[in-house]
C-alpha cells in the first residue's frame, strides 16, 4: 500500500477501504506519511466526500491512534455530550451538574476557545485553583467518588487527530463534513463515551451556517455512532443569537451559577433541561427525553445541581467561596451600559460579531497558547424579537479601557438590527436526529 | 494575502488574481509557504481547474521564479519542440539536425525518462563522452557556432516548476491539465523559446489517453503561449503502439541515424517530418508546414541532417566513431527474436505495456535518479494493422539474463493483441491546434 495511491483513489472519487483509511492514519500519526501528502489527501476528502463507512473508519483509526479509556470500570454507562461551539454557550458547566445530581455520572473533557467560539475550560478557570489538568488516573477516581468530572483532554487522546486539526487549520481544509464529524467523534470515543448527546449548533455564530449543513453533519456523526456501536442523540439548537445573555468567561461563570441556583435566563435554561434530558434519556435513568428534562428541572430547583457543582468545584482544587459568593469572581475595571439608540423590535443580535468583540475585548484568542482575560465580556439584555425603547439598557460592555469599550460599543450596536414590525422569536431547536 | 486564504479561493472554485498566484508562486519557491499548504492547493487546483488566464499567469510566476534566457542574443528566432512523452520517441534526435540543416538554429534542453516514458538525454547518453551538461554559457556559444545544441536543463530555469513537479509527484497531482499545461510552458519560456512546436502524445502509452484530453491540454498550451507573447502549435500524436521500432536508449539512438541516413521506420520518418515542417514554418524559414516538411525530407535525403547530427555529436564530446559505426554502441548480452504465436492481424500493440517492460529490462527507472542500461531495450517489428504469419518474428528482446528475457516476452506477447479480420492501421496524428 502506497499513500500516493490513496490520495488518487479518493481524488477519483473512489471509496476508500478500511484498511486504505487505517494505513493512511498511522502512518500519519507517525510521521512516515508527511505532511504534504496528508495535505492533499484532506482537500480530495473535502472536495470529493466521504461515504458514511468510509468516515466511521476514519473516526475509528484515529480514536485508536492513542490511548483509548474504558469508563465501565467505574460507572455503568459513560454519557457525554459535545457541542460543536458558539457565543455564550455555557451549557456544560450547568447540564453537568444537573445530570450527576440526578444519578448519572458525567465526565467530561472539554476544550478552549478558539476565534470567536468560546472553550468551557477558559470559563472555568475564572474560578481561582480550578484544576484543568487531570490525570486520567485522577479523572477516574473523582468520576468515581463524586460522578463528575470536568477537565481538560489529555493529550494522549487521538494523537492522529490532534495531527490531523491542526494541518487542516492551516491547509484549508476546515469546512469538511466528514472531517469535522470524525474529528468530533473519535476524541469522543477515544475518551470511552458509550452515549453522546451532540449539540450541534446553527446560524450566524456557528460553524455551520445552514440548517442543512448543520442536519448533515448531526446525521453524519449519530451514523458514525452507531457503527461504532455507541449511542447518540444530536440537537440541531440555534446559534444566531447568543445564548443566554453572558459572553466571557467569569460572566458566563456567573449566569451559570444563577441558573444552577434556579434562576438565569430563559432561553439558556430551558437549552440546558433538554440537553439534560437527552443525557439521562441515553443514560438510561429515565424513560423519555421529557420524563429526564423534569428531572433536570427538579435538580435546578431542590439545589442539588448547585451542591453538585460546589463539590465539582471543591474536587478539582477550585476555591469555593468564589462561587458561593460570584462577586468575587474576576471584575473588569470599566463596565458601562449601552442604550438602545432606537426603540423598535429586534430582528438580529449577530452572534458571530457579539463573540468577535469578546476576542477583542481579551475574553478570547486567535491563535492557540494566547493567554485570556477572565474577567471582560459582555451582557446582551435581550433576544430577538424583544420589543426594546429607545434610551433602555441595550447590552453591558466589560472593558479594560475606554478605547476597547468604545471599539466593542460599535460593532455591538451594529451587530443589532431592528425592526419597526414585530419579529418572531428565533427557535431553540430546529430539530433533533437519533 | 495570506497562503490558506488563496488556498481556501481555490478550493471554493473562484478565479485566483495574477497577485495571488505570483504570492504563491513566489513563496513557495523562497520556503515561506511550506510543502503542505502548496500541496492542498495544488489538489484543490486539480479538482476545481483553472482558467486560461490563471494558466498563463501560473505559468509565467514559475517561468520567473529563476533564470531566464535570452536566446534573441546569439538567433534571431528560437523555436523550440516539446513532447509530453511516450514510448520510442527519439524524434528529437532527428528533427532537430533535420532542421538545423534547413538554416534555423535549435537550441534543446531535453529531460530524462521516468516511469515508462523514456527521456531523449539517457538515450543520447549511450554515445560515449556526451555531455548533456553544459553551462548556460556553454549553450549560447554551441548554438552561436554551429546552430544545433542537445543539452539537459540547467537547474536554475523555473525551479518554483522544478519543486512543484517534485510535489506533484508525490501528492496525486500529476494529472491535471492546468499544472501539466503549465510546467511545459514554464520551462520552455524561461529557457528563452519564442516558439514552440508542441507534440502531444494521446494513447494508450501517453498520459493523455483520450483525444479530449490531449486536445485540451494542446489547447491550453497554445492558448499559455499567446498570452505570453509566444507563438506555438500543438500535434495531437498516436501513442498507443510505440513510435518506431526501436525502444531502449542505444536501440532508439541507431533508429535515429538509420532515419538520418534516409532509412529508418516510415512511421517515425513521417512524424519526425511533420514536426520538423511545423518547426520550420514557426521559425519562418519557409511559407508553410508543407513547406518545412518537404525542406526536412531533402535534408534527410542529401546527407546534411546527418552531417549536422555528427556535428552535434563532436561538438558535445561525444566519440563521433560510435555514431558512424552504431555496431560500437552498447550491446545487450542476449538478443533474441520471438516469432509470432499465431497468423492474424494485429489489433493493438500495448504502448505502455512495452514502455514498461523496457523499464523492467533495465532502459528505465522507476524512480528519479536511478542508473540505466543503455544496451538492453526492445525492437518491435511489426504495426497494429499489419498481417503476420505465426513463425515469423514478431519481435525482439536485448536483455541481460534469461530471466529477464523470459520475463520481457511474456509482457510484450500480451502487449500484442490480434484479429482474424483486417484492422485499420493506426494514424499517426489526430489533428493540430494553433
Amino acid at each position: 500500500m502506497r499513500a500516493v495511491e490513496i490520495i488518487e483513489k479518493k481524488r477519483d472519487k473512489k471509496e476508500l477501504t478500511r484498511e486504505e483509511i487505517e494505513f493512511f492514519v498511522r502512518g500519519y500519526a507517525s510521521g512516515d506519511i508527511p505532511d504534504y501528502q496528508a495535505a492533499a489527501w484532506a482537500m480530495a476528502v473535502l472536495l470529493n466526500g466521504m461515504t458514511e463507512r468510509e468516515t466511521a473508519d476514519l473516526t475509528l483509526a484515529m480514536a485508536g491512534s492513542g490511548d483509548q479509556i474504558d469508563l465501565s470500570e467505574v460507572v455503568p454507562v459513560a454519557v457525554d455530550k459535545h457541542s460543536t461551539g458558539g457565543v455564550g454557550d455555557k451549557t456544560t458547566l450547568v447540564v453537568e451538574p444537573a445530570v450527576a445530581a440526578c444519578g448519572l455520572a458525567v465526565g467530561k473533557m472539554s476544550g478552549r476557545g478558539l476565534g470567536f467560539s468560546g472553550g468551557t475550560l477558559d470559563k472555568i478557570e475564572s474560578i481561582p485553583g480550578y484544576r484543568t489538568d487531570l490525570s486520567i488516573e485522577e479523572f477516574m477516581r473523582q468520576l468515581k467518588e463524586i460522578g463528575l468530572v470536568l477537565s481538560g483532554q489529555t493529550s494522549d487522546l487521538a494523537p492522529a487527530d490532534g495531527k490531523l486539526y491542526a494541518l487542516r487549520d492551516v491547509t484549508g481544509t476546515v469546512q469538511s463534513i466528514p472531517l469535522i464529524a470524525s474529528s468530533v467523534m473519535s476524541k469522543k470515543i477515544a475518551a470511552g463515551a458509550h452515549a453522546i448527546v451532540l449539540d450541534v449548533k446553527v446560524g450566524l455564530g456557528a460553524f455551520m451556517h445552514t440548517e442543512a449543513e448543520a442536519r448533515e453533519l448531526a446525521e453524519r456523526m449519530v451514523a458514525i455512532a452507531k457503527m461504532a456501536g455507541r449511542r447518540a442523540v444530536a440537537l440541531l439548537s440555534d446559534m444566531n443569537q447568543p445564548l443566554g445573555k453572558a459572553v466571557g468567561n467569569a460572566l458566563e461563570v456567573r449566569e451559570a451559577i444563577e441558573t444552577l441556583r434556579g434562576g438565569g435566563p430563559e432561553d439558556f435554561r430551558e437549552h440546558c433541561l433538554v440537553v439534560a434530558g437527552y443525557m439521562l434519556h441515553l443514560g438510561q435513568k429515565v424513560a423519555s427525553a421529557e420524563e429526564g428534562r423534569q428531572a433536570a428541572s427538579e435538580a435546578l430547583e431542590n439545589g442539588q445541581a448547585w451542591d453538585k457543582f460546589k463539590t465539582l468545584v471543591a474536587a478539582q482544587g477550585g476555591d469555593v467561596r468564589y462561587v458561593e459568593d460570584p462577586e468575587l469572581l474576576p471584575e473588569a475595571p470599566i463596565v458601562r451600559e449601552i442604550p438602545a439608540p432606537r426603540s423598535g423590535y429586534l430582528r438580529q443580535i449577530h452572534a458571530r460579531i457579539v463573540g468577535e468583540t469578546a476576542v477583542v475585548l481579551g475574553a478570547g484568542r486567535e491563535v492557540k497558547g494566547q493567554p485570556i482575560d477572565h474577567a471582560v465580556g459582555i451582557v446582551i439584555y435581550h433576544k430577538v424579537g424583544d420589543r426594546v425603547e429607545a434610551g433602555r439598557p441595550l447590552f453591558a460592555v466589560h472593558a479594560n479601557s475606554e478605547a476597547d469599550l468604545e471599539a466593542a460599543k460599535a460593532r455591538l450596536l451594529e451587530a443589532h438590527q431592528w425592526s419597526d414590525e414585530p419579529v418572531e422569536p428565533l427557535p431553540l431547536f430546529y430539530g433533533v436526529v437519533q
